[in-house]
């Protein structure tokens, strides 16, 4: 991969974990670039952003595929047609079914507002207020044929406040989304992250410690 | 309370738990006092700690009771006759009765070494490394009816190292465990914690704002 890949992000919505990572690649911080965004959604902002930033979109229909593998396969024929290494899921919607896991294993990642295996799904900020947890975090992980249970990459710490709202909340978990998703790609296109079992282990950089990156 | 309160532990190994919370208490750390350390073993190490401080211990033989709730009345007779305020399990192995917790409602405390509602139950630092994540932590919550369910106080998140076995992961949680159980005491015996359904909320002291605290 010669510490660079191509990327694709999925999305549906307003994208700004998409937007963290295009971010990250105009300032150099990832060497990867953003071949290409697909959504579900015809309307996300997602894909405004992306074309603001000279990236390919495709807005792909669900409603036009029988099942939502023959939608999947849509999908990975254009992954194919632009040689994509690795797949951002960026607030997609849409579980991705077994036959994406399998073509694209161990190369789709997704972020998580919380501590995963703590409250997957949806909503899960209002849901760590509401169980009354004091730290919740935010999570990146491969993607498998679970929801949320992919093995887990990075993960960081978010203290839950006094008074917080889901809202506050989840604007505090989201600037650390951001920090760890290109944090990932970054020890993604390095080659640093192996897949055994359910762990990931970082293998170590040139000129780092990462043990001491790691909160 | 008078920022003071009547402290029993019940403990069933070594007390590692019970011997930070000794400390606490002989630094003036926290200003309430261990009237009473009970314990299920007999050979608890714990109940030679305790005694080597003067504190007054209990073995009570779960074997000579016909049911866990016979055996949780003799230890609330006890509580009792000692004007016991605040209950503390300290690697404590038996599950405390639903009579137990309704008899001291929302002042038995319980530590737990793992980020809940992830991993709770036992051998969970194991199971922590197993599951792959990079961040787990401590919990002390009020005990409930459930295992490892009731209304958490306070949490501390602690890294997962890339060669951490369960042996150097317990040992690297254990030190945030004793650090939030004495400050989780010290709210209590300050009248700082008010429950509201699940959740715990933490009244400000007089000289701090504890948010700053929480993380």
């Amino acid at each position: 991969m010669e510490n660079s890949c191509r990327i694709a992000v999925l999305v549906s919505g307003r994208g700004s974990n998409l937007m963290a990572i295009i971010d990250a690649a105009e300032r150099g911080e990832i060497r990867s670039k953003i071949e290409l965004v697909i959504s579900d959604n015809k309307e996300a902002y997602a894909l405004t952003r992306a074309k603001e930033h000279g990236i390919r979109t495709l807005f792909i229909d669900p409603k036009e595929f029988k099942t939502r593998e023959d939608y999947d396969r849509q999908i990975v024929k254009h992954l194919k047609e632009h040689q994509i290494e690795l797949v951002c899921l960026a607030g997609y919607m849409l579980l991705v079914t077994p036959y994406f896991v399998q073509e694209y294993k161990n190369r789709i990642m997704n972020i998580h507002p919380a501590l995963l295996p703590a409250f997957p799904g949806l909503d899960v900020q209002r849901k760590a207020i509401e169980y009354g947890v004091k730290v919740t975090g935010c999570t990146v992980h491969f993607v498998d044929e679970g929801c949320d249970t992919g093995p887990i990459i990075i993960q960081r710490a978010v203290p839950v406040l006094e008074d917080d709202t889901p809202e506050t909340l989840s604007a505090r978990i989201l600037k650390e989304e951001h920090n760890i998703y290109k944090e990932a790609i970054r020890l993604f296109e390095e080659g640093r992250l192996v897949v055994e079992g359910r762990r990931v282990r970082i293998k170590s950089g040139r000129n780092e410690d990462l043990s001491l990156k790691i909160d």
